[in-house]
C-alpha cells in the first residue's frame, strides 16, 4: 500500500455501514476485481440521531476480517469510541477517524500511541490549520502515519450535503507534509456526482479516494443515495485510472 | 439552581482554566459577592493545538472542589475524556460537554446514564435540528437534565471568533423542549462585546449565561482576550440583572 | 426623525411590498397610531426570480407619497436601479439600497451626490468591513447621511432564511461611527421571531428596527410569513417600547 | 468560439485590469502565441473600496479593441454600470456580469435585450438555484446566450479568499442547461494553486476558464498575488491542453 508522496494513488472503497456478511464478501470481491487497493467498511457509525441504525459492531469488525482473509485486502474502518480501540485494531490496517472526531483530543492523543496508520477526515467546518493540527495530535505522540481527508466542508448550498473543497488538498499537503485523500461520496451525498468530483480530486493531487459502495445502494441502512453500485464499480474506477495514468501516476 | 423553564435566569461564571487555586478561591469569592449562581471553571481543556495549556486536569477538579466548600457554588466543568467521566462526577453540578464534542456519540450515550445535569454546547457548525438530536442521545438513555447552549457559529466574519446565533435560543426551545443558555464569551472572543451580547441573550429569552471571568485575564493560559475582569464581575452582573428584572424575570 | 447619536430609536415599519392604495392607507394609519416613526414601502422589489412579483414601481411611489401626506409619516422605500432615482428622490426621506446592491459601486457613488440619507443593508455575505467600505463610497462623494443595517447573513442553518449577526451592530457602530439598524423581518423569514429579535437588537443597542407590517400578510405579494399584521403593530411596539425605555432611551 | 455544449473548452485570459496599452498588447501576444482563446481584460472594476483602483474606463476599452485588432482574440470584459453598456458593447464579444452584480436584476433585464453572450458569474454566496434564476432573468429577455461561470463562494477558511465549488459546476450545466466556466484566480487568490483548480475544473467538466494573467503580476493594480506571469502562460496551458486531450476533448 503506498501512503505518502510516492506519487501512487490509493483506492479504498466499500460500504457505509457493514452488514449482512454474504453482501460484504461479494462486495469485497467485486473491488478487488474492480481494481481497488484498500477494503473500507464502517462496523460503528457516527449518526446524528440516536434512533438511525448504529452499526453492527464487532460483528461487522468479524466481518471485514473475513474479508480481509478472502480477497487479501487491507482494511479501513473507522474508530468512534476510544473505548472499542483494542477491538478495531484487532482488524484495521488504517483506523478512520472521523470527521466529527476531528478534534476528539483524547482519541487523538491515543492514537499517538498505536502502531497504525490513521486516516484522519477534516471536520466539516475545520479549518486548514485546525486539520493539521489535530494531526499533530497524533505525530507528536509518536504515530507519524497520519493521512488527511477532505471530505466536504458545511455552506449555505443545499444542492448537496457538503461541498467539497478541493484547493484545501494541495495546502494540506504543503502545510502538513502529509499524504491527503477525498472522499467524493459524503461530500455530494449524490451518486451522480461521485464520478466527476473523483476525477477533479485527481487532477488537483490526491493521494488516495475513498470511495462508498455497496451492493444494492437503495436497500443500505445508511447513505443509500450516495454509494456507488458494487457491480459498476470496475467501470467507474476504470475511468477514474484513465486519468491517473493520463497524468503519469497509478493506482496502487 | 433554577434550571428549567422556571423563568430564572441561571448565571454561572468562572475561569476558563482553572489553574492557581487561591486565584481560583478569589475569584469564585468576587462571583458569589456579585451575584453568580454557578461557578464554571475548566478543568480539562479542548484546545486546537497539543502544544497548547491542555489544563490541570485532577489538581484542577480538586481546587473546584474547594471553591464550591469555600463559596456553595455549584459547580459546571467540561468533560472531555469519557475516560475522566468518574472523577469529574465527584466534583461537577453539571457536566459540559463542549461544543466539539457534541457529536461524540460515545460520551452522549454515556452521559444518559449518570445521575448528573449536562450543559451540551451546540457545535459551531450544527444545525439545530442536529444540536438536538444529539440532547437526544443523552436523555433517550435516560438522563433528561440536559440544558443546550449556543456558543457561536462558524462563519466568514473575521471580526470576531463566532457569530452568536441568537435567533437559534427561541427554535432550540421550541423544538427541544429544554432550557437555553447563552456562552456570551466564546462566541466573540472579544471582552468588549460581552456586556452587549449578554443583554441580547436575555432579551431573546435564554435560560441561562455561562460567562468567563479570571482575575487577571491577560495573564491566563486561554482565552485571555475575552475574559472579564473578576474585580468587575457585579458591575457587569448588575447591568444583566436590570435587564432581567425589567423583563419580568430575576437570576437565580 | 433621530438618525445618529441621540440614543433615540427609529421604527421604520410597513409593506414589504406597495400595492393596492387604500391597504397602504390603512396600514399606514395603523403604524402611525401605534408609534412607527417612518413607513417603509417597497415599490421597486428585488426579486431572486423573473417570474416573482417586481413591484408596482411608479403607481406604488405615489401611493407612498398619498401615505406620507395623510399621516406625516417619513418614508424610507429601496432603489433598485439607479435610472429610477429621479423617482425614488420626489417622495423618499430616506432611500434604502438592499444586500444585493450593497456592492454595486455605480449605484453607491450615485447616491454620494444626493441630498437624501441612505439606508445601506449589509450584503447577505459581506464582512463588517466591506460593508463600512461601501458606506465609504457614499461618503466620499460628499453624502454623510449614511445609516447601516445588520439583516441577516448566510449560513448553513436552514431554520431561517439568515442568521441575524447581532454581535455585528457594536462593531459596524464603532468602525464607521455611523448609527445601525436592524430588520428584523428579513433574517428570519418568520413572524414568529421578529419580536424576540426586536428586543435582541434593542439589547445590542441598535438604533433604529426596520420591520416588515402588512394588513394581511398571507396574502401579500411577497414575504408572506414573515410581515406582522398591522393590527398587532401597537402591541409588537409597546413590548419593545417597554424594553427602549428601561435601557433609558425612547423610541422617536 | 466554441460557447455550448460542443465539448470545446474555451480558454478566456488575459489582465485583472487593463492599465498601460504597450503592455495589454504584450500580453495579448503572448497569450495568442500560447493558445488562449478569447482574451479578458477589465476596464471598469469593481472595488471593494472607493480608495482602490477603479479602472481605466473608456480608455481601457480603447487598449482592448486595439488588442483585438492585432490579435484577432475575441474580447470579454466586465460591465459594472449599466449605464457604460453602450460603451462596451462596441468592444465586447462576451460582457462580463461581475459577482456583484449577479443580482442586479436591473442590468439583467437590460441585458436580456442586447445581442453579445453573456458571462455571468456567480455571486460568491448564491445558492446553484439563484445562480440559474439569475440567468433566467436574461434569457427571458430574449438573449439566450448565457454562459455561467463559479468562482468560488465564502466560507470560514483563510487559507483562500474563497472556497471554489466544483461540484456546482456539472449541478449548473444540468439545472440550466448553459455552459459553465470557472475561474481558477478569484477564488484561491494565490498564483500557487491556479494550475491545480484548473486542472480540477477541466476534470469535472467545465465549459471553460477564464484566467488572470499580466506582464507582472507584482507591479498590477489589482489582484498583484494571484495572476499568473504572461511569460509563463504557455507552459500553463500546455498542462491544461494535455488534461483536456486526455479526457478526449479540444482547447478551441
Amino acid at each position: 500500500m503506498a501512503m505518502t508522496g510516492s506519487g501512487d494513488v490509493v483506492v479504498a472503497a466499500g460500504q457505509c455501514s457493514v452488514d449482512e456478511p454474504d453482501v460484504t464478501m461479494r462486495v469485497a470481491h467485486q473491488l478487488l476485481a474492480g481494481g481497488a487497493t484498500m477494503l473500507r467498511g464502517g462496523a460503528y457509525k457516527p449518526r446524528t440521531k440516536p434512533t438511525s441504525f448504529q452499526g453492527r459492531g464487532k460483528e461487522a469488525l468479524a466481518t471485514l476480517a473475513r474479508a480481509k482473509e478472502e480477497t487479501g485486502l487491507p482494511i479501513v474502518t473507522e474508530l468512534l469510541d476510544v473505548r472499542d480501540l483494542a477491538d478495531v485494531l484487532e482488524v484495521a490496517d488504517m483506523i478512520q477517524v472521523g470527521a466529527r472526531n476531528m478534534q476528539n483530543t483524547g482519541m487523538l492523543k491515543t492514537l499517538g500511541q498505536v502502531d497504525c496508520p490513521v486516516l484522519l477526515k477534516r471536520a466539516f467546518s475545520a479549518t486548514i490549520d485546525e486539520t493539521v493540527a489535530a494531526a499533530e495530535y497524533i505525530w507528536r505522540g509518536g504515530n507519524e502515519r497520519v493521512i488527511l481527508c477532505e471530505r466536504g466542508i458545511r455552506t449555505f448550498e443545499p444542492a448537496y450535503r457538503f461541498t467539497l473543497d478541493l484547493a484545501a488538498v494541495p495546502i494540506l499537503q504543503k502545510r502538513s507534509g502529509l499524504p491527503v485523500w477525498v472522499d467524493p461520496s459524503h461530500a455530494p451525498g449524490r451518486r451522480d456526482l461521485v464520478l466527476r468530483l473523483s476525477l477533479a480530486a485527481i487532477a488537483v493531487g490526491a493521494d488516495g479516494l475513498i470511495v462508498e459502495v455497496d451492493e444494492d445502494p437503495p436497500t443500505a441502512r445508511s447513505d443509500p443515495d450516495q454509494q456507488l453500485y458494487s457491480a459498476d464499480f470496475a467501470i467507474y474506477l476504470g475511468k477514474v485510472r484513465g486519468l491517473v495514468e493520463a497524468m503519469g501516476r497509478r493506482i496502487a
